[in-house]
């Protein structure tokens, strides 16, 4: 479970490329609530795994929180605000 | 943290209506990819759950495994095969 935790939060890039290069036009498709929940939530484990000193969580979840909040910052810049 | 993850997967419903409903033009900006994998994890983590006897981590990686397959479906419905 340890390298699904790790290699898990990877799974964001193939819609990080759609999002920034290749599909910008259908960024208004992303939700913008869904992706900053997201970024919410992967802080909150982040910050949680260091708390408990969980080396597994924090990274894994350091990394999604890093995707995450691209995905947001590029739907606000290629669709604005959304929901 | 047993409350984020019960709620977190919900998190997902926007980008679903997004998808279903209000946007489904934009689906091919989805990445069936990142969704597939995303299916994948959160059924790993449901069985691990379920293996380990720990209701938070399999209700909520339950849904968030049923959501995902749901998104999964949507992609290929409105977008056909993409990456």
């Amino acid at each position: 479970m340890v390298f699904i935790g790790v290699v898990g939060p990877f799974a964001t890039l193939p819609q990080l490329i759609k999002l920034y290069f290749t599909h910008s036009q259908h960024a208004t498709g992303q939700s913008l609530l869904s992706w900053s929940l997201y970024a919410a939530l992967s802080f909150l484990w982040f910050a949680y795994g260091l708390v408990v000193g969980k080396l597994p969580i924090y990274v894994g979840n350091g990394i999604s929180m890093v995707l995450n909040i691209l995905m947001v910052l590029g739907i606000l810049i290629h669709a604005g605000m959304t929901y």
